[in-house]
Protein backbone atom coordinates (compact mmCIF):
# COMPACT_ATOMS: atom_id res chain seq x y z
CA UNK A 1 0.00 0.00 0.00
CA UNK A 2 2.93 2.02 0.39
CA UNK A 3 2.65 2.90 -3.16
CA UNK A 4 -0.88 4.37 -3.36
CA UNK A 5 0.30 6.84 -0.46
CA UNK A 6 3.65 7.79 -2.57
CA UNK A 7 1.34 8.67 -5.57
CA UNK A 8 -1.29 9.84 -3.44
CA UNK A 9 2.05 12.28 -2.86
CA UNK A 10 2.91 12.93 -6.10
CA UNK A 11 -0.93 13.79 -7.07
CA UNK A 12 -0.76 16.44 -4.15
CA UNK A 13 1.91 17.77 -5.45
CA UNK A 14 1.72 18.18 -8.66
CA UNK A 15 -1.85 19.81 -7.68
CA UNK A 16 0.12 22.08 -4.82
CA UNK A 17 0.10 25.15 -7.27
CA UNK A 18 3.86 23.96 -8.98
CA UNK A 19 2.13 23.11 -12.17
CA UNK A 20 4.47 21.03 -14.36
CA UNK A 21 7.37 19.37 -12.49
CA UNK A 22 10.16 17.44 -13.97
CA UNK A 23 10.79 13.83 -12.84
CA UNK A 24 14.21 15.11 -10.83
CA UNK A 25 12.12 17.62 -8.95
CA UNK A 26 9.38 15.49 -8.24
CA UNK A 27 11.77 13.02 -6.89
CA UNK A 28 13.50 15.94 -4.82
CA UNK A 29 10.36 16.79 -3.44
CA UNK A 30 9.29 13.50 -2.12
CA UNK A 31 12.75 12.29 -1.48
CA UNK A 32 12.35 9.20 -3.24
CA UNK A 33 14.75 7.32 -5.69
CA UNK A 34 14.70 8.88 -9.08
CA UNK A 35 13.59 5.21 -10.73
CA UNK A 36 10.76 4.78 -7.71
CA UNK A 37 9.34 8.27 -8.90
CA UNK A 38 9.40 6.88 -12.67
CA UNK A 39 7.65 4.19 -12.19
CA UNK A 40 4.91 5.79 -10.25
CA UNK A 41 4.70 8.66 -12.43
CA UNK A 42 4.26 6.08 -15.40
CA UNK A 43 1.68 4.14 -13.85
CA UNK A 44 -0.09 7.28 -13.41
CA UNK A 45 0.15 8.61 -16.66
CA UNK A 46 -1.34 5.10 -17.79
CA UNK A 47 -4.39 4.92 -15.52
CA UNK A 48 -5.09 8.85 -16.60
CA UNK A 49 -4.45 10.61 -12.98
CA UNK A 50 -0.77 12.19 -14.97
CA UNK A 51 -0.45 13.91 -18.74
CA UNK A 52 3.00 14.50 -19.80
CA UNK A 53 4.47 17.39 -21.96
CA UNK A 54 6.03 15.73 -24.96
CA UNK A 55 8.21 18.79 -25.78
CA UNK A 56 9.63 19.46 -21.87
CA UNK A 57 9.14 15.95 -20.49
CA UNK A 58 7.54 17.38 -17.68
CA UNK A 59 4.64 15.67 -15.75
CA UNK A 60 1.12 17.75 -14.76
CA UNK A 61 -2.05 16.45 -13.74
CA UNK A 62 -4.64 14.30 -16.20
CA UNK A 63 -7.78 15.18 -17.13
CA UNK A 64 -9.09 12.13 -15.29
CA UNK A 65 -8.64 14.08 -12.08
CA UNK A 66 -11.08 16.98 -13.30
CA UNK A 67 -13.72 13.87 -13.62
CA UNK A 68 -13.12 12.30 -10.12
CA UNK A 69 -13.53 16.03 -8.37
CA UNK A 70 -16.94 16.94 -10.13
CA UNK A 71 -17.47 13.06 -8.80
CA UNK A 72 -17.17 13.84 -5.56
CA UNK A 73 -19.19 17.05 -5.83
CA UNK A 74 -22.16 14.87 -7.62
CA UNK A 75 -21.77 12.35 -4.45
CA UNK A 76 -21.29 14.90 -2.02
CA UNK A 77 -24.74 15.05 0.64
CA UNK A 78 -23.44 18.69 2.04
CA UNK A 79 -23.55 19.84 -1.40
CA UNK A 80 -26.44 18.59 -2.74
CA UNK A 81 -28.24 19.48 0.51
CA UNK A 82 -26.38 23.24 0.58
CA UNK A 83 -28.18 23.61 -3.06
CA UNK A 84 -31.22 24.34 -2.94
CA UNK A 85 -31.14 26.99 0.28
CA UNK A 86 -27.78 28.46 -1.12
CA UNK A 87 -30.08 29.90 -3.90
CA UNK A 88 -32.87 31.28 -1.64
CA UNK A 89 -30.51 32.82 0.91
CA UNK A 90 -28.24 34.58 -2.16
CA UNK A 91 -31.71 36.02 -2.93
CA UNK A 92 -32.88 37.27 0.11
CA UNK A 93 -29.31 38.79 1.36
CA UNK A 94 -28.24 40.18 -2.44
CA UNK A 95 -24.73 38.64 -1.43
CA UNK A 96 -22.40 35.75 -2.80
CA UNK A 97 -22.88 32.26 -0.91
CA UNK A 98 -20.23 29.85 -0.69
CA UNK A 99 -20.84 26.21 1.25
CA UNK A 100 -17.52 24.84 2.79
CA UNK A 101 -16.35 21.91 4.78
CA UNK A 102 -12.59 21.47 5.90
CA UNK A 103 -9.78 19.97 4.08
CA UNK A 104 -6.03 19.98 5.46
CA UNK A 105 -6.69 22.75 7.68
CA UNK A 106 -8.30 24.90 5.47
CA UNK A 107 -12.09 25.59 4.21
CA UNK A 108 -12.63 24.01 0.76
CA UNK A 109 -15.37 25.44 -0.97
CA UNK A 110 -17.88 22.98 -2.20
CA UNK A 111 -20.78 25.37 -3.53
CA UNK A 112 -20.81 28.66 -4.52
CA UNK A 113 -24.06 30.96 -5.58
CA UNK A 114 -23.29 34.47 -7.74
CA UNK A 115 -24.19 37.58 -6.08
CA UNK A 116 -27.50 38.01 -7.82
CA UNK A 117 -26.90 41.66 -9.02
CA UNK A 118 -23.05 41.39 -10.55
CA UNK A 119 -21.78 39.62 -13.17
CA UNK A 120 -18.39 39.40 -13.48
CA UNK A 121 -17.56 36.50 -10.86
CA UNK A 122 -15.22 33.75 -10.57
CA UNK A 123 -16.38 30.08 -10.00
CA UNK A 124 -14.57 29.23 -6.29
CA UNK A 125 -15.90 25.94 -5.91
CA UNK A 126 -12.82 23.04 -5.43
CA UNK A 127 -10.96 26.58 -3.48
CA UNK A 128 -9.54 26.74 -0.56
CA UNK A 129 -9.78 29.28 2.22
CA UNK A 130 -7.85 30.00 5.51
CA UNK A 131 -9.38 28.30 8.51
CA UNK A 132 -8.89 31.47 10.60
CA UNK A 133 -9.57 34.62 8.63
CA UNK A 134 -12.91 33.55 6.88
CA UNK A 135 -16.68 33.32 8.87
CA UNK A 136 -16.96 29.78 7.27
CA UNK A 137 -13.59 29.23 9.10
CA UNK A 138 -14.32 30.07 12.10
CA UNK A 139 -17.64 28.68 12.00
CA UNK A 140 -15.88 24.99 11.46
CA UNK A 141 -13.07 25.96 13.90
CA UNK A 142 -15.98 27.06 17.01
CA UNK A 143 -17.16 23.19 16.19
CA UNK A 144 -14.44 20.71 16.42
CA UNK A 145 -12.04 21.55 13.48
CA UNK A 146 -8.40 21.82 14.27
CA UNK A 147 -6.77 25.19 14.91
CA UNK A 148 -3.34 25.64 12.34
CA UNK A 149 -0.45 26.05 14.28
CA UNK A 150 0.49 29.10 12.13
CA UNK A 151 -2.00 31.93 11.59
CA UNK A 152 -1.10 33.69 8.63
CA UNK A 153 -1.77 37.39 8.27
CA UNK A 154 -3.90 38.97 5.69
CA UNK A 155 -4.73 42.56 6.73
CA UNK A 156 -4.52 44.59 9.85
CA UNK A 157 -7.56 42.41 11.24
CA UNK A 158 -6.59 39.42 10.59
CA UNK A 159 -6.59 37.62 14.08
CA UNK A 160 -3.02 36.33 14.29
CA UNK A 161 -1.87 35.07 17.79
CA UNK A 162 -4.07 32.19 19.60
CA UNK A 163 -5.13 33.43 22.58
CA UNK A 164 -7.48 36.01 20.21
CA UNK A 165 -8.45 33.75 17.96
CA UNK A 166 -9.66 31.09 21.20
CA UNK A 167 -12.12 34.32 22.47
CA UNK A 168 -13.55 35.19 18.88
CA UNK A 169 -14.08 31.06 18.77
CA UNK A 170 -15.70 31.46 22.35
CA UNK A 171 -18.46 34.13 21.48
CA UNK A 172 -18.72 32.10 18.00
CA UNK A 173 -20.05 29.42 19.89
CA UNK A 174 -22.55 31.26 22.60
CA UNK A 175 -23.87 33.55 19.07
CA UNK A 176 -24.36 30.68 17.01
CA UNK A 177 -22.88 32.36 14.14
CA UNK A 178 -19.61 33.98 13.20
CA UNK A 179 -17.82 36.75 10.96
CA UNK A 180 -14.88 38.22 9.42
CA UNK A 181 -14.82 41.74 9.10
CA UNK A 182 -12.12 42.55 6.89
CA UNK A 183 -10.06 39.86 8.40
CA UNK A 184 -9.13 38.05 4.77
CA UNK A 185 -9.76 40.70 2.28
CA UNK A 186 -9.77 44.94 2.60
CA UNK A 187 -13.35 46.20 2.01
CA UNK A 188 -14.51 42.19 2.12
CA UNK A 189 -16.80 40.66 5.38
CA UNK A 190 -18.40 37.74 5.40
CA UNK A 191 -21.14 35.95 8.03
CA UNK A 192 -21.65 32.17 8.41
CA UNK A 193 -23.17 29.65 10.64
CA UNK A 194 -22.50 25.73 11.09
CA UNK A 195 -24.13 23.06 9.03
CA UNK A 196 -25.11 19.86 11.41
CA UNK A 197 -25.19 16.26 10.34
CA UNK A 198 -27.03 13.50 11.63
CA UNK A 199 -26.22 13.63 15.28
CA UNK A 200 -25.61 17.24 15.55
CA UNK A 201 -21.90 17.20 14.71
CA UNK A 202 -21.09 20.08 12.55
CA UNK A 203 -20.09 19.01 8.76
CA UNK A 204 -19.80 22.35 7.04
CA UNK A 205 -20.67 26.23 7.16
CA UNK A 206 -23.05 28.32 4.96
CA UNK A 207 -22.18 31.75 4.35
CA UNK A 208 -22.53 35.02 2.67
CA UNK A 209 -19.82 37.53 2.10
CA UNK A 210 -19.39 41.14 0.18
CA UNK A 211 -18.40 44.69 0.48
CA UNK A 212 -18.01 45.45 4.35
CA UNK A 213 -20.98 48.53 3.96
CA UNK A 214 -23.47 46.05 2.96
CA UNK A 215 -22.97 43.42 5.17
CA UNK A 216 -21.90 45.44 8.33
CA UNK A 217 -24.07 48.45 10.01
CA UNK A 218 -22.98 51.91 10.88
CA UNK A 219 -21.08 50.60 13.66
CA UNK A 220 -19.03 48.25 11.76
CA UNK A 221 -21.58 45.03 13.13
CA UNK A 222 -22.79 42.45 11.29
CA UNK A 223 -26.29 43.58 9.80
CA UNK A 224 -28.72 41.40 11.86
CA UNK A 225 -31.05 40.37 9.30
CA UNK A 226 -28.44 39.42 6.97
CA UNK A 227 -27.54 37.45 10.03
CA UNK A 228 -31.03 35.94 10.99
CA UNK A 229 -30.73 34.88 6.94
CA UNK A 230 -27.61 32.95 7.25
CA UNK A 231 -28.86 31.04 10.14
CA UNK A 232 -31.96 30.56 8.64
CA UNK A 233 -30.20 28.27 5.91
CA UNK A 234 -27.56 26.75 8.30
CA UNK A 235 -30.51 25.71 9.91
CA UNK A 236 -32.61 24.56 6.98
CA UNK A 237 -29.49 22.58 5.52
CA UNK A 238 -28.80 20.93 9.00
CA UNK A 239 -32.77 19.77 8.89
CA UNK A 240 -32.14 18.54 5.52
CA UNK A 241 -29.36 16.59 6.66
CA UNK A 242 -31.03 15.17 9.59
CA UNK A 243 -29.92 17.00 12.74
CA UNK A 244 -32.09 17.26 15.50
CA UNK A 245 -33.86 20.49 15.18
CA UNK A 246 -32.86 22.92 17.66
CA UNK B 1 2.42 -0.56 -9.78
CA UNK B 2 -0.70 -2.64 -9.38
CA UNK B 3 -1.83 -1.69 -6.34
CA UNK B 4 -1.54 2.22 -7.99
CA UNK B 5 -3.74 0.60 -10.01
CA UNK B 6 -6.02 -0.89 -8.46
CA UNK B 7 -7.02 2.22 -6.40
CA UNK B 8 -7.06 3.88 -9.82
CA UNK B 9 -9.88 1.55 -10.22
CA UNK B 10 -11.47 2.14 -7.28
CA UNK B 11 -11.37 5.52 -7.20
CA UNK B 12 -13.04 5.47 -10.63
CA UNK B 13 -15.92 3.08 -9.56
CA UNK B 14 -16.83 5.80 -6.96
CA UNK B 15 -16.88 8.40 -9.41
CA UNK B 16 -18.86 6.34 -12.01
CA UNK B 17 -22.40 7.82 -10.94
CA UNK B 18 -22.79 5.13 -7.83
CA UNK B 19 -22.20 7.26 -6.00
CA UNK B 20 -21.55 5.52 -2.18
CA UNK B 21 -20.93 1.32 -2.46
CA UNK B 22 -19.97 -1.21 0.48
CA UNK B 23 -17.16 -3.09 0.87
CA UNK B 24 -18.50 -5.99 -0.90
CA UNK B 25 -19.91 -3.92 -3.71
CA UNK B 26 -16.33 -2.50 -4.73
CA UNK B 27 -14.46 -5.91 -4.52
CA UNK B 28 -17.43 -7.69 -6.71
CA UNK B 29 -17.40 -4.67 -9.51
CA UNK B 30 -13.51 -4.55 -9.87
CA UNK B 31 -13.57 -8.83 -8.89
CA UNK B 32 -10.76 -8.17 -5.82
CA UNK B 33 -11.33 -10.18 -3.21
CA UNK B 34 -11.77 -8.59 -0.21
CA UNK B 35 -9.23 -8.21 2.35
CA UNK B 36 -7.32 -6.59 -0.84
CA UNK B 37 -10.13 -3.96 -1.48
CA UNK B 38 -10.10 -3.02 2.31
CA UNK B 39 -6.85 -2.63 2.47
CA UNK B 40 -6.68 -0.43 -0.51
CA UNK B 41 -9.96 1.62 0.84
CA UNK B 42 -8.37 2.18 3.70
CA UNK B 43 -5.00 3.83 2.21
CA UNK B 44 -7.34 6.03 -0.08
CA UNK B 45 -8.97 7.08 3.38
CA UNK B 46 -5.68 7.78 4.88
CA UNK B 47 -4.63 10.08 2.34
CA UNK B 48 -8.31 11.79 1.89
CA UNK B 49 -9.52 10.31 -1.62
CA UNK B 50 -12.01 8.18 -0.19
CA UNK B 51 -14.81 9.20 2.66
CA UNK B 52 -16.60 6.24 4.69
CA UNK B 53 -20.14 7.06 5.98
CA UNK B 54 -20.11 6.30 9.90
CA UNK B 55 -23.79 4.91 9.71
CA UNK B 56 -23.48 2.63 6.57
CA UNK B 57 -20.18 2.23 6.32
CA UNK B 58 -20.31 2.76 2.48
CA UNK B 59 -17.24 4.05 0.74
CA UNK B 60 -17.35 7.59 -1.25
CA UNK B 61 -14.74 9.72 -3.00
CA UNK B 62 -13.17 12.22 -0.39
CA UNK B 63 -12.83 15.98 -0.48
CA UNK B 64 -9.12 16.01 -1.54
CA UNK B 65 -10.51 14.70 -4.94
CA UNK B 66 -11.99 17.86 -5.50
CA UNK B 67 -8.85 20.03 -4.83
CA UNK B 68 -7.39 17.74 -7.26
CA UNK B 69 -9.76 18.53 -9.74
CA UNK B 70 -9.39 21.89 -9.17
CA UNK B 71 -5.66 22.01 -9.33
CA UNK B 72 -6.08 20.37 -13.21
CA UNK B 73 -8.21 23.05 -13.91
CA UNK B 74 -5.34 25.45 -12.94
CA UNK B 75 -2.45 23.95 -14.68
CA UNK B 76 -4.41 22.90 -18.19
CA UNK B 77 -3.10 25.19 -20.69
CA UNK B 78 -5.94 24.59 -23.18
CA UNK B 79 -8.12 26.04 -20.33
CA UNK B 80 -6.03 28.80 -19.38
CA UNK B 81 -5.12 29.72 -22.99
CA UNK B 82 -9.20 29.53 -23.86
CA UNK B 83 -10.33 31.73 -21.12
CA UNK B 84 -9.61 34.99 -22.44
CA UNK B 85 -11.13 34.08 -25.68
CA UNK B 86 -14.36 32.12 -24.56
CA UNK B 87 -15.55 35.82 -22.67
CA UNK B 88 -15.79 37.63 -25.99
CA UNK B 89 -17.21 34.74 -28.19
CA UNK B 90 -20.03 34.11 -26.01
CA UNK B 91 -20.65 38.06 -25.87
CA UNK B 92 -20.34 38.65 -30.00
CA UNK B 93 -22.29 35.20 -30.37
CA UNK B 94 -25.04 35.60 -27.58
CA UNK B 95 -24.96 32.26 -26.77
CA UNK B 96 -23.18 29.62 -23.95
CA UNK B 97 -19.79 28.79 -24.99
CA UNK B 98 -17.96 25.15 -23.60
CA UNK B 99 -14.04 23.98 -24.18
CA UNK B 100 -14.10 20.21 -24.56
CA UNK B 101 -10.81 17.98 -24.59
CA UNK B 102 -11.06 13.51 -25.10
CA UNK B 103 -11.55 11.82 -22.37
CA UNK B 104 -12.13 8.11 -22.39
CA UNK B 105 -14.02 8.26 -25.71
CA UNK B 106 -16.12 11.27 -24.54
CA UNK B 107 -15.64 15.03 -24.74
CA UNK B 108 -14.47 16.45 -21.28
CA UNK B 109 -15.95 19.77 -20.69
CA UNK B 110 -13.04 21.92 -19.23
CA UNK B 111 -14.74 25.36 -19.27
CA UNK B 112 -18.39 26.73 -19.48
CA UNK B 113 -19.05 30.43 -20.39
CA UNK B 114 -23.26 30.95 -19.66
CA UNK B 115 -24.67 32.80 -22.18
CA UNK B 116 -25.09 36.20 -21.56
CA UNK B 117 -28.64 36.93 -21.16
CA UNK B 118 -29.62 33.87 -19.11
CA UNK B 119 -29.34 33.58 -15.42
CA UNK B 120 -30.84 29.92 -14.67
CA UNK B 121 -27.91 27.84 -15.92
CA UNK B 122 -25.91 25.28 -14.25
CA UNK B 123 -22.03 24.94 -14.80
CA UNK B 124 -21.00 22.18 -16.60
CA UNK B 125 -17.03 22.28 -16.17
CA UNK B 126 -16.12 18.31 -15.30
CA UNK B 127 -18.95 17.20 -17.21
CA UNK B 128 -18.97 14.38 -19.87
CA UNK B 129 -20.57 14.64 -23.28
CA UNK B 130 -21.32 11.88 -25.94
CA UNK B 131 -18.51 12.52 -28.41
CA UNK B 132 -20.10 11.69 -31.50
CA UNK B 133 -23.66 13.67 -30.85
CA UNK B 134 -22.38 17.02 -29.95
CA UNK B 135 -20.48 19.49 -32.27
CA UNK B 136 -17.47 19.67 -30.43
CA UNK B 137 -16.68 15.85 -30.04
CA UNK B 138 -17.28 15.81 -33.90
CA UNK B 139 -14.56 18.44 -34.07
CA UNK B 140 -12.48 15.93 -32.19
CA UNK B 141 -13.42 12.96 -33.80
CA UNK B 142 -12.68 14.89 -37.06
CA UNK B 143 -8.67 15.15 -36.28
CA UNK B 144 -8.12 12.23 -34.44
CA UNK B 145 -10.16 10.92 -31.65
CA UNK B 146 -11.28 7.68 -31.87
CA UNK B 147 -14.67 6.88 -32.63
CA UNK B 148 -16.76 4.52 -30.31
CA UNK B 149 -17.46 1.16 -30.98
CA UNK B 150 -21.09 2.23 -29.55
CA UNK B 151 -22.74 5.23 -31.00
CA UNK B 152 -26.24 5.69 -28.43
CA UNK B 153 -28.97 7.18 -29.90
CA UNK B 154 -30.06 10.34 -27.81
CA UNK B 155 -32.88 12.16 -30.51
CA UNK B 156 -34.41 10.86 -33.82
CA UNK B 157 -31.02 12.71 -35.69
CA UNK B 158 -28.43 11.45 -33.86
CA UNK B 159 -25.76 9.45 -36.04
CA UNK B 160 -25.74 6.02 -34.84
CA UNK B 161 -24.37 4.14 -37.74
CA UNK B 162 -20.24 4.58 -38.57
CA UNK B 163 -20.95 5.01 -41.97
CA UNK B 164 -22.91 8.05 -41.17
CA UNK B 165 -20.66 9.28 -39.21
CA UNK B 166 -17.54 8.67 -41.16
CA UNK B 167 -19.51 10.66 -44.25
CA UNK B 168 -19.93 13.79 -41.68
CA UNK B 169 -16.26 13.76 -40.03
CA UNK B 170 -15.19 14.12 -43.43
CA UNK B 171 -17.54 17.36 -43.63
CA UNK B 172 -16.37 18.40 -41.27
CA UNK B 173 -12.53 17.97 -41.93
CA UNK B 174 -13.17 19.56 -45.41
CA UNK B 175 -15.36 23.34 -43.75
CA UNK B 176 -13.01 23.09 -40.90
CA UNK B 177 -15.90 23.14 -38.36
CA UNK B 178 -18.77 21.52 -36.90
CA UNK B 179 -22.29 21.39 -35.92
CA UNK B 180 -24.87 19.66 -34.13
CA UNK B 181 -28.15 19.95 -35.09
CA UNK B 182 -30.79 18.31 -32.26
CA UNK B 183 -28.47 15.30 -32.30
CA UNK B 184 -28.03 15.46 -28.32
CA UNK B 185 -30.99 17.12 -27.09
CA UNK B 186 -33.97 18.25 -28.99
CA UNK B 187 -34.44 21.64 -29.39
CA UNK B 188 -30.57 22.48 -29.05
CA UNK B 189 -27.59 23.12 -31.68
CA UNK B 190 -24.45 23.83 -31.38
CA UNK B 191 -21.38 25.05 -33.26
CA UNK B 192 -17.64 23.90 -32.53
CA UNK B 193 -14.18 24.06 -34.27
CA UNK B 194 -10.45 22.36 -33.35
CA UNK B 195 -7.84 23.64 -30.96
CA UNK B 196 -4.36 23.29 -32.41
CA UNK B 197 -1.63 23.27 -30.00
CA UNK B 198 1.93 23.67 -31.17
CA UNK B 199 2.59 21.79 -34.03
CA UNK B 200 -0.87 21.57 -35.24
CA UNK B 201 -2.57 18.66 -33.63
CA UNK B 202 -5.71 18.66 -32.35
CA UNK B 203 -5.88 19.29 -28.46
CA UNK B 204 -9.47 20.58 -28.19
CA UNK B 205 -12.73 21.87 -29.39
CA UNK B 206 -14.36 25.27 -28.70
CA UNK B 207 -18.01 25.78 -28.91
CA UNK B 208 -21.15 27.98 -28.89
CA UNK B 209 -24.64 25.79 -27.93
CA UNK B 210 -28.26 27.50 -28.16
CA UNK B 211 -31.86 27.00 -29.00
CA UNK B 212 -31.63 25.75 -32.45
CA UNK B 213 -34.20 28.67 -33.74
CA UNK B 214 -31.19 31.01 -32.84
CA UNK B 215 -27.92 28.79 -33.64
CA UNK B 216 -29.45 28.14 -37.59
CA UNK B 217 -31.46 30.15 -39.80
CA UNK B 218 -34.37 29.28 -41.71
CA UNK B 219 -33.04 26.45 -43.65
CA UNK B 220 -32.05 24.58 -40.47
CA UNK B 221 -28.14 25.34 -41.04
CA UNK B 222 -25.36 27.07 -38.67
CA UNK B 223 -25.80 30.45 -39.39
CA UNK B 224 -22.83 31.84 -41.42
CA UNK B 225 -21.86 34.55 -38.41
CA UNK B 226 -21.87 32.35 -35.78
CA UNK B 227 -19.69 29.78 -37.50
CA UNK B 228 -17.33 32.45 -38.20
CA UNK B 229 -17.49 33.87 -34.75
CA UNK B 230 -16.67 30.53 -33.45
CA UNK B 231 -13.74 29.60 -36.23
CA UNK B 232 -11.97 33.23 -34.88
CA UNK B 233 -12.25 32.43 -31.28
CA UNK B 234 -10.47 28.40 -31.99
CA UNK B 235 -7.89 30.32 -34.45
CA UNK B 236 -7.13 32.86 -31.57
CA UNK B 237 -6.86 30.00 -28.75
CA UNK B 238 -4.77 27.73 -31.46
CA UNK B 239 -2.31 30.27 -31.63
CA UNK B 240 -2.00 31.23 -28.04
CA UNK B 241 -1.20 27.34 -27.72
CA UNK B 242 1.41 28.03 -30.40
CA UNK B 243 -0.29 26.36 -33.18
CA UNK B 244 1.38 27.80 -36.84
CA UNK B 245 -1.43 30.49 -37.95
CA UNK B 246 -3.44 28.46 -40.90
Amino acid sequence: MQSIERAAAVLRLLAGGAGRLSLAEIARSLDLAKGTTHGILQTLRKVGFVEQDKASGHYQLGAAMLRLGTGYLDVNELRSRSINWADPLAARSGEAVRIGTVLEGQVLVVHHVFRPDDTFQTLDVGSLLPIHATALGKALLAYGASVPARLDRFTSRTLVNHRDLAGALREVREAGWSADIEEHTPGEASIAAPIRAYGGLVVGAIGISGHVERICDSRYRPRPPLVANVRDAARAVSRDLGAARR
